[in-house]
């Protein structure tokens, strides 16, 4: 027996994981289907439309084969659980398809799942089903299903002119933890660890689904979220800078105002990004508030194209950002891991 | 310009391939929300309730590098229709998470999405939504959601004493395309092709479901699969060899009637297995025959335990399967590829 092989238990099989699950997943025991049948099924809310996302983490890229298997799982059911959360969806269940290379432990396994599990039941979703393959690296792609309604889902192709622009949260977590991982620290799962730690917006999510026009995540950053919203809406987006409502910390860390810009802007921050009609924002922000969040004004939407950024008196194109997985990033490099994310 | 770019074209990025693939996809233009957004969302009818489930499709494993795309995104979407076929719903979407290589052909990534379309649209369920993240190899996680009813969803823990068992179609179509592929032409894609051509049983499941106690695909192959609906329902299950409908060809094929059991037996076959009450027998079949499929009694669910096979008077256990990707075979080297898709 190797050495790994102690310390880490035996390898995953598919058969026993599934089988140690189905005791461990509160969905084996009440959902309409065993787990480990061919699906799961989930009952929808009269008149609820059903809201369905997908994203991966895989090793290597988003993290390591060091990092805290639970915090790993329940970043892959945080990042799309944001996704649902900006349809104004409640999250409903979470399924998981696994690549493990032969050989893997399957405590990884089974703690990645839990991981997802905790992360999903703090918003009602169970994971409720899943797939395990060979694969030449660890990976996580989590499906989350929620369901909302039809009329509450924010189409990111419906920004209006006149709308207000607004954010939950704050901005900046992302590019501030990226940074403080920075280049040097790539190989460092601890310091890693600051960005798989996830806070979906699902409780916002549901109050502003009714009062939006459009909305999304700012996973890919918010220079990058307001250029896809006035893309999509076909209107032109204005930030003003003072109203940003920086991460705590961020002011000081950054060295400049160009830097302050790179870690607000590029980071992914998971928070909940919104175009509103004016006469809605009080009830907004106080349904945003009683919900436990935070709700600022950040800007508006206008006639006319492009994504642009005012500082006192003076308004420009808001720098291109562009982070594309397969090209590599073009913001700045302390700003990158979150972006991948 | 390297060879291998001119001659597959520009390699993937993640927005561009969004945008080509939303004016391509039909639910891009008729979905509540466009592709692109962070989330799909489909409305189910009134009182159905969703079915989901995922399943992955792995370079190396399943497919190989020079495998058409298309008929691998053809079979990615088909081993999870497979599956919400088995819960007698109706197919309503196919998210798709890739994992791609940086560097990998867009023209590939396209392929395999349009192939995965193709293959949903047949059965009234299109590509909504996906993800697409670098990774060591190229894989693809098909997430498939339906939407059936809560009282035909067939759990494969309820086959009871008495139930007659069923399939669609014929046994050993994977096992002999497995044979025909053997080890020495595992690098082959034109022979490796047979494995992905599979064919989900959607209509059959569809008016199935409301008729049977239990229902699971045979993608594990017959005799697993009978094996996990067994101890899923606590019940003995009798496979009756003579009534096997085997797949054209496959008693020429085997060179013994242990040959003969292995082909049947071990490759995943996508077939329907149900186990329903004796007196629904003639409805059950007269259904699928109307729905363009065929469905054949192979055996019956008894009081007791176990998996077993009757061959003229004799009643053996099945011979233990057990398949386990992560373990490799135990059934004949012949035998393998299908298991594992």
């Amino acid at each position: 027996m190797s050495r790994r092989v102690r310390h880490e238990g035996p390898p995953v099989r598919e058969r026993d994981l599934q089988a140690r699950l189905a005791r461990r997943l509160p969905a084996g025991r009440s959902g309409l289907l065993p787990i480990g049948d061919d699906a799961a099924a989930l009952r929808p809310g009269p008149s609820e439309v059903a809201v369905l996302t997908t994203d991966s983490l895989v090793e290597g890229i988003h993290f390591l084969r060091a990092s805290d298997p639970r915090l790993v799982g329940a970043a892959a059911a945080a990042v799309s659980l944001s996704d649902v959360a900006a349809k104004g969806a409640r999250p409903a269940g979470i399924v998981l398809a696994l690549l493990l290379p032969v050989g893997t432990p399957r405590r990884w396994a089974e703690s990645v799942v839990l991981g997802a599990e905790r992360m999903g039941a703090r918003f009602g979703a169970h994971v409720i089903g899943g797939d395990t393959k060979p694969g030449p690296a660890r990976a996580v792609a989590s499906t989350v299903i929620g369901f909302g309604r039809a009329d509450a889902l924010g189409p990111r192709t419906q920004a209006r002119p006149g709308d207000l622009l607004v954010t939950t949260g704050d901005v900046g977590r992302g590019g501030l933890a990226a940074r403080r991982l920075g280049p040097a620290r790539r190989g460092d799962a601890r310091a890693l660890a600051d960005l798989l730690r996830i806070r979906p917006r699902v409780r916002e999510g549901a109050v502003l689904g009714p009062l939006v026009h459009a909305m999304m995540d700012t996973s890919d950053g918010l220079a990058e979220s307001v250029r896809l919203l006035s893309a999509a809406s076909g209107v032109r987006i204005v930030v003003e800078e003072e109203r940003l409502p920086y991460a705590p910390g961020l002011r000081r860390a950054a060295r400049s105002p160009s830097e302050r810009r790179s870690l607000a802007f590029y980071g992914g921050d998971y928070e909940l990004l919104a175009a509103l009609p004016p006469d809605r924002w009080a009830r907004a922000h106080r349904a945003v508030v009683r919900a436990g969040g935070r709700l600022t004004r950040i800007g508006r939407v206008e006639r006319g194209v492009g994504a642009w950024l005012r500082s006192g008196a003076r308004e420009e194109a808001m720098p291109p950002p562009g982070w594309d997985p397969f090209r590599g990033p073009s913001a700045p490099a302390g700003a990158r891991g979150r972006v991948a994310v």
